[in-house]
């Protein structure tokens, strides 16, 4: 898709009579669909935006610019550069780290705070539960939040 | 303050008997009144952290990384980053500069949009009041948005 084919060009021509956000819905879903850094929410290296501008010639620039910011400012993505750690590039390979700052700043973020707190009340709730003896109930829930730390974990 | 002389170790030893709060706080003076890219809230260089422990053996390490936390997360700082460009050493030299993630993490930061939204509501206040031919009251307000103004521009 780099080299710039009649087809190619007669898709970018059609894409193009789109409205913006429907261009930015689509853009969305082919890069949460493509790449992996992004649909698992992990730190994003520095530069990707122009990763993704040369990877994707059959897209306006500014629009994957927008579908990069929604990202970034997304609980979940701010939930990730919380916990710190290395940034991954398009292939999934190390390329820098979370600094201190940007750690510091994502997790006194509200939304991270708010998300932090709604998970400490589903766990208070669970073991309140469990406490009450409601058992059927309560592995219910242990399955469910298991699946729910495992997606984290890996994103 | 970079060797350690026998006054040295005393006042050391006579800052760690503070509560911890009260050495974070005449920390956070300190560093205020020495570094110009505190008081002036400009973006920091990365490994700015390491800097200040080197430069301020006197100091806890730990507490030097609470007072820079603090720092980070307060709305002016947020706003430094929302506007990006370079970033500055404890020297106020060029080092790095803000990244397209971080400057649009703190556009979208609520801390900035309430701070963007007030300052909105100010501006139209005063424009009402200029409209409303208050001329006396109007002088007073301009003058006070002036020096704000220019703080913020030197920030």
């Amino acid at each position: 898709m780099t080299k710039e084919t009649a087809l190619g060009a007669a898709l970018k021509t059609a894409v193009q009579t789109m409205s913006k956000k429907k261009q930015t819905d689509m853009i969305a879903d082919y890069i949460y669909n493509k790449y992996d850094v992004f649909k698992r929410f992990k730190p994003l290296a520095l530069g990707i935006d122009q990763d993704l501008v040369t990877a994707l010639p059959q897209f306006d620039p500014a629009l994957i610019a927008r579908v990069l910011a929604n990202h970034c400012r997304r609980p979940r993505y701010l939930k990730a550069l919380a916990r710190g750690g290395k940034r991954f590039d398009l292939n999934n390979r190390f390329k820098g780290e979370v600094s201190a700052e940007e750690q510091a700043i994502a997790q006194q973020h509200p939304a991270v705070q708010q998300a932090l707190a709604a998970q400490a009340e589903r766990k208070a709730a669970k073991e309140k539960q469990v406490e009450q003896g409601s058992d059927a109930a309560a592995t219910d829930v242990d399955v469910k939040d298991e699946t729910e730390n495992k997606a984290a974990d890996q994103a």
